[in-house]
């Protein structure tokens, strides 16, 4: 949301979005004028679907079935078994709210005919199809912010299904995603779909954070007093996570890398602890539900096994709380980023910029962010816990030198590679695809 | 077996494998001189490996991490968690294993060194490079009879075993999968895990079945007394599956689909009954246990819900029993194979050859028997319940001349393209490549 707020100040935009709360869906079908954070106006347009198709849409198709084809995470032998249920779910769910989405859109587009739409993610794959049917001259651009998967596991898919989905998305004059390793994937699924013939015009655009806005958050009033809290407890060593609840974010696997880290390490014992700050996520879906369970009873097994008096190995706290997170990313020795696929991984980039500790970032080689930061991360195999066990003795034994060099190489990048850098990256390519002779 | 077979009746063969039994290790080291089922003569050599090595090969390594990667089964969440267990099982099981295959090629190659090493399968990936180090002139190709999937699913692998394994393979002269698919993909990861420039030989060779074997066995005294056992008890209309009771099959939702197509269909109970023959496999894996644990359970759940006095939906037998498979081949009115993935699935050619009833092929886009039987079968995606209940409808309810023609049609095409043909394509291949000037 941050990053999306972003493009507002850049121009003049209406927000289309999905009402949500009872207020929202009061305010539905008006223009509300707002204003974002840092003054400038925008238009909300709020559509207030109807709540059976969005919750088809949102809580059988979108999360989880498109998030976890994207990011691999079926158990295919047992799941999904997409049965009748699922077909309506995305006919009346997915295709539903995406006719609405397009609707919206195509109204906006005749009050302001010469309008860039530019459309967010997975919940809207179909939209840009049924806009380009109604406004043949649209100028469009599609971000993904998830990863793309290769084309066998979009099989996963009914053929009906992985088509749509593929030939919405193409609609568009651009689809941008965050590295080159998710857009090749698009690329090669495009072809695999639709045609060797099919010619996407994609483009790599990183998404960034606002280094200011951390600088000022990190002494803020809030995370001054959370960070207290943290340092009067914290051991000698603190490896940190910061993520939502979320079956990509390979946070049982996590715990049990920390296990076999203390295993081979008792002179470590007391010595070291985990924080890990998990936002609970999308507690509607079984999927989600059934893995915060794992995530608590993981944590509990290593620290019946391990705890002593006066020390837990992992402090684990469940809750959606930003200023202790930006503390914690002051104070991390150990930053872990092990996510099975992740689009990008946006902790990977805001940590390191607010800590004071010469803090170490372990990262999975699967995470967006590994294409940029990964030659001063340590880089991590997600399934290899073994392996992520050593990075976390490597990166607690690294001398201060080699420490503070990583860090300060990554902070900056990013500086250098901001939020306004990732709007400017994907301005452009509209400009250079989507002029009228080039459709 | 039975196509590896078929390669000692071209050619003057020594066989290198595994001693299994008792009996087998004690006969390790001699060479054994044995007579396949066709009268040709073959020499057998016997490798004792190291019990522990060979179980950590064998029921960590290969089975089920090397077949649950190339078959896309993990629950990535939660599985594989690749421990120090799991590294010393690769090191001390899989490479070693290996390690002793490569010497007794090896050493063959000193008694015959003009002979074409011919390596099978997912078991041996490391040897190659061991015998090129060795013998740098070596023939060799090697056979991957199961699915290769796309590179992002190999990256489940620490990055040393995934080079590893892909340089192993590069070592031969050749590389021969059933597919194009398969073969396309290897290509892709290839070379994306040893670079752009790596350029692979390789073949497209789908293996296939003896179709004089079939027509023999079909009219035998055991396959005759196990069909009069199925007509003896079969309702109207007989759905047949046979397989292994592996993950990779898809038994469950295979069970799950008939249930959608018995509550849409009232009109078939009792008129219609489905045969699973399961041969019991790989029980000291626990992947595989828990398996065959959620195939009879489901079932029951289905018998539970729909069974009456003398019908009963669901007729599982766990068996090994292959006179009855070949009885249900003749039998069949519906062949449902619905694999999750499956590097060519077998039964898709043997059971039309000998069938009886003008029965239709329900078969999975993503068994490699799809590239060539597609057409002519009902094709399904393996994880589209209700597309699975939906393609046995319209089987059952085709007409008697369409049924007919599609048969034959894939009759015609397996007898044109038999075991012997799959022989002739490595030979070419290895023929057209291994030449000592393009060395």
């Amino acid at each position: 949301m941050t990053a999306l707020r972003s493009l507002v100040s850049y121009h003049d935009v209406t927000w289309i979005a999905s009402a949500i709360t009872e207020e929202d869906r009061g305010l539905a079908g008006e223009t509300i004028e707002e204003t974002s954070r840092d003054g400038s106006p925008f238009r909300l347009h709020l559509i207030a679907h109807d709540k059976q198709a969005y919750d088809w849409f949102y809580n059988v198709v979108a999360n989880p079935m498109l998030w976890f084809v994207q990011h691999s995470l079926w158990e295919l032998p047992y799941t999904p078994k997409l049965d009748a249920a699922f077909h309506r779910a995305w006919e009346e769910g997915y295709v539903a709210v995406n006719e609405g989405f397009a609707a919206a859109v195509v109204r906006e587009l005749e009050r302001a005919p010469d309008a860039a739409v530019f459309f967010h993610d997975y919940h809207v794959y179909l939209a840009p199809r049924i806009v380009r049917e109604h406004r043949p001259n649209a100028k469009s651009m599609h971000f993904v912010h998830i990863p793309w998967p290769q084309p066998d596991y979009w099989r996963i898919f009914p053929r009906e299904m992985r088509w749509a989905i593929h030939d919405g998305l193409m609609a568009n004059d651009v689809i941008g995603f965050h590295t080159d390793r998710w857009r090749r994937n698009f690329i090669y699924s495009v072809r695999e779909f639709l045609g060797e013939d099919a010619t996407p015009k994609t483009v790599t655009a990183p998404i960034s954070v606002d280094a200011a806005e951390f600088d000022e958050l990190a002494q803020s009033a809030a995370v001054l007093e959370a960070e207290r809290e943290i340092v009067a407890r914290q051991p000698e060593k603190l490896i940190v996570r910061v993520d939502r609840t979320d079956p990509s974010k390979n946070i049982v696997r996590g715990f049990r890398a920390f296990e076999l880290y203390l295993d081979e390490h008792p002179e470590m014992h007391r010595r070291v602890g985990m924080l890990a700050l998990l936002d609970p996520s999308r507690q509607d879906i079984p999927e989600y539900a059934e893995y915060l369970g794992a995530i608590q009873r993981e944590a509990r097994r290593v620290n019946d096994r391990f705890q002593q008096s006066g020390w837990r190995p992992i402090d684990l706290q469940i809750a959606d709380d930003f200023p202790m997170s930006v503390a914690a990313y002051k104070q991390f020795d150990v930053l872990l980023v092990n996510a099975i696929f992740d689009g990008m991984n946006l902790v990977a980039k805001e940590a390191p910029l607010v800590n004071e500790q010469d803090g170490v970032v372990v990262l999975s080689e699967n995470a967006g962010a590994h294409a940029e930061l990964g030659e001063w991360a340590l880089s991590i195999n997600p399934f290899d816990v073994e392996g992520q066990a050593r990075a976390i003795h490597q990166a607690l034994e690294m001398g201060a030198g080699e420490r503070r060099e990583r860090l300060e190489a990554i902070r900056r990048y990013v500086r250098e590679h901001d939020l306004g850098r990732w709007v400017e990256l994907q301005l452009d390519a509209l400009d250079r695809v989507a002029t009228p002779a080039s459709r």
